[in-house]
């Protein structure tokens, strides 16, 4: 495969070249070149319909809550787990949880992202799996580990959960675009043994580490009190810390453990809406990644969100901090960064910029509609003003997957048809 | 005329009714009747794709500004409008400020916004009377008047102010589905006899009055040192308070200001996404409306949002409170009623309410798209999933003014180049 895009310009992704007046050369789905005019020899031409971007690459997604968006509004986040999510998620099935990740893989896709990394819940994974690859997505997916008893029986003993996790990494790491992460749910769910295991058989396996940490006040209260210890101390004393570990939210840190974070290259997931939405806090985005903190994105689940739109969420990451800190921090190039290079760096992808030895995962953006227009500056358009309907086309490993607003192979109406079905299903057996 | 509107279902946007399935029949542009299964009785009957809701009412917008989009990000409010706003305004010519108008009023209908409260420049407000005529909204608009010199040159005499708006107010307010907003900018811009002659003049007319409030700590500082008064109690001395005038932003008041917003009815302009950008800060909106103040919302102009879109301004006017208050306060019903009803207090207008006496300004949103299904509570599935794409159709006075994205008589690809011809000429002229 050999093809030669042409478009209104090419926004790199790279913070030392910017925008070009540029065609991308692709082979085998990984950019060659990248220059202008550039001579076909034998390359298919394709001519795209507005700016060419890197896709993003959101790093904390819960598919397997698609279904509950609308479900659990304006809760704390104890609660919200309690009475709502956890029950919900103990009432999915094999099919209730692939409709639920094929509703939420859609919306991912018709928005932009071409890669995530995804907590599912204590079963049904496969049932992830099976969607992501039917939608040719890159995908970093685990079961939500939690050996810690709950009210609503979401959980598991030790050995099967850590057996069920390295079954499904043996099934489906490596699988074409899928990949396995571990994904201990959070501190109060696990057990030290768990967690010390999850390092050992990850790290054997090459698969990276996916949990929450210091979301909560009353979460940072509960570990300190089952543990004796700050969060981030306790799972870097477990041995989940490094660049192989992404620990999504991190919002209340001690000194002692931002500058932990930092030392040890560990991944830290924002997730802006989320924060918000649960009344978590403000994470401290600016003065962590001043600190050598490595930052990305993700949407989070749609219960909490209640979208999946990393426009919504670059946005966010921008605003929120200028209040605090002015409104000169957080630029709109910085910010794309975190959604596309950063987000790459952090799954190990190389991806998120648009440059020679990148695979080419792309989506075109329409810098022509009036939401957008006179868009002199493409980061402040694709920040401030872009949203998901922006998304012309997506393309993952130099293959077109949306085109004219349809994902894949699926028929829409058959996806809204599952949708309806498995949320009146899931939500009777949760009693809600 | 006489029609039947069969939908999907009402959101009435009433507290106290909620979501129904029901049928409204309007006659004359005004709804009549609001029940299940109505009689035609020789009316038409209109099937729309989606819930039938009320259109949205913003009441802070500066069209003008439209055409400033990306060109002045991520700057302090005295710099952001020194530099940049004041003058590119100053740049403007009729044609300019027309095409800049017609940008924000596709964006603002496309959204589903069918109402609002605008303030233009210190010159060429008929041409923004002309695009809003043509789109067929509901507007309130007045020219910038600004009395005291500053360094853009954007300023006039106190007389020739006054007389040019009360010739605009004489020749434009009432005309069709126009009306008049006398709109002093801010209190650093004009000298306490304009403030007081508007007071007079605006209320002999029956107009209401427009300008901006406390929304940065440096603009207060400036006040202060300006006129010995805090910012709401130098404007209510002079005449600017009640429920005809409207203040937008109010972040840093005083407990007295506060209070006196409550005591006299006036009205409080919400911008949220405008505060975060413009690091303005957050206004204690829960608190103020716990106390009495009315409260609506607007997004402001195109370079402090970036975009002109009710569903960011609501989503943000729910998360951004939640940190501080907890995630239970702004809840997605209560935001909705600031969004339509509440805007249509603000502007005297029956309307933001689909019930028996109002007019018919009605949008039509898909409830079954992948980024807002399962959606089963209307409200936070507008509140918080729902972006401009959920909107089909935007019926104002009973007729429909977008149908299949497109706005009134316009042309797209004639706006888009009437835009980009006009931004070339006003930034070169500017010397941006």
């Amino acid at each position: 495969m050999h093809r030669i895009f042409q478009s209104a310009g090419v926004v790199t992704g790279s913070p030392d070249v910017g925008f070009l007046d540029a065609d991308v050369r692709v082979r085998d789905g990984v950019i060659v070149e990248v220059g202008p005019a550039l001579e076909p020899g034998g390359a298919e031409v394709v001519h795209v319909p507005g700016w060419l971007a890197p896709g993003f690459v959101q790093t904390h997604i819960h598919l397997v809550q698609t279904l509950f968006r609308g479900l659990a509004d304006d809760l704390l986040l104890l609660d919200w787990l309690r009475t709502r999510i956890w029950p919900l998620e103990a009432a999915h099935d094999h099919d209730s949880t692939y409709w639920s990740a094929r509703l939420g893989l859609t919306e991912l896709l018709l928005g932009g992202t071409t890669s995530f990394l995804d907590m599912a819940t204590v079963r049904h994974t496969d049932a992830v799996f099976q969607a992501c690859e039917e939608a040719g997505v890159r995908a970093f997916v685990g079961r939500a580990m939690m050996d810690r008893p709950n009210e609503a029986g979401l959980s598991q003993s030790t050995e099967e959960s850590l057996q069920g996790a390295c079954d499904e990494a043996d099934r489906f790491h490596g699988q074409g675009r899928l990949r396995y992460a571990f994904a201990p749910r959070f501190v109060p769910s696990c057990s030290s043994e768990l967690l010390e295991q999850v390092a050992v058989e990850a790290r054997k396996r090459g698969c990276l580490i996916h949990t929450h940490a210091s979301e909560n006040a009353d979460e940072v209260a509960l570990v300190r009190e089952l543990t004796g210890r700050d969060n981030v101390v306790h799972l870097h004393e477990r041995g989940l810390s490094g660049p192989d570990v992404c620990l999504a939210h991190c919002i209340h840190l001690t000194d002692e453990e931002e500058q932990l974070l930092a030392d040890t290259g560990t991944r830290l997931l924002h997730c802006p809406s989320s924060n918000l939405k649960l009344g978590s806090g403000l994470a401290r985005i600016p003065e962590l990644i001043e600190r050598g903190v490595h930052v990305s994105i993700g949407a989070d689940g749609a219960p909490c969100n209640n979208r999946l739109d990393m426009f919504t969420e670059m946005r966010l990451a921008a605003l929120i901090q200028k209040p605090r800190l002015g409104p000169t921090v957080m630029p709109a190039a910085q910010v794309l960064g975190l959604a596309t290079r950063n987000g790459a760096e952090a799954l190990g992808l190389e991806a998120g910029v648009i440059e020679p030895g990148k695979v080419a995962d792309f989506i075109v953006l329409s810098p022509d509609e009036v939401n957008v227009l006179p868009s002199p500056d493409p980061a402040s358009a694709i920040v401030y003003a872009m949203t998901p309907s922006s998304v012309r086309e997506v393309w993952i490993g130099g293959e077109r997957m949306v085109h004219e607003g349809r994902v894949g192979g699926w028929d829409p109406e058959e996806t809204r048809a599952g949708v309806r079905q498995a949320i009146e299903r899931v939500a009777r057996r949760a009693g809600l």
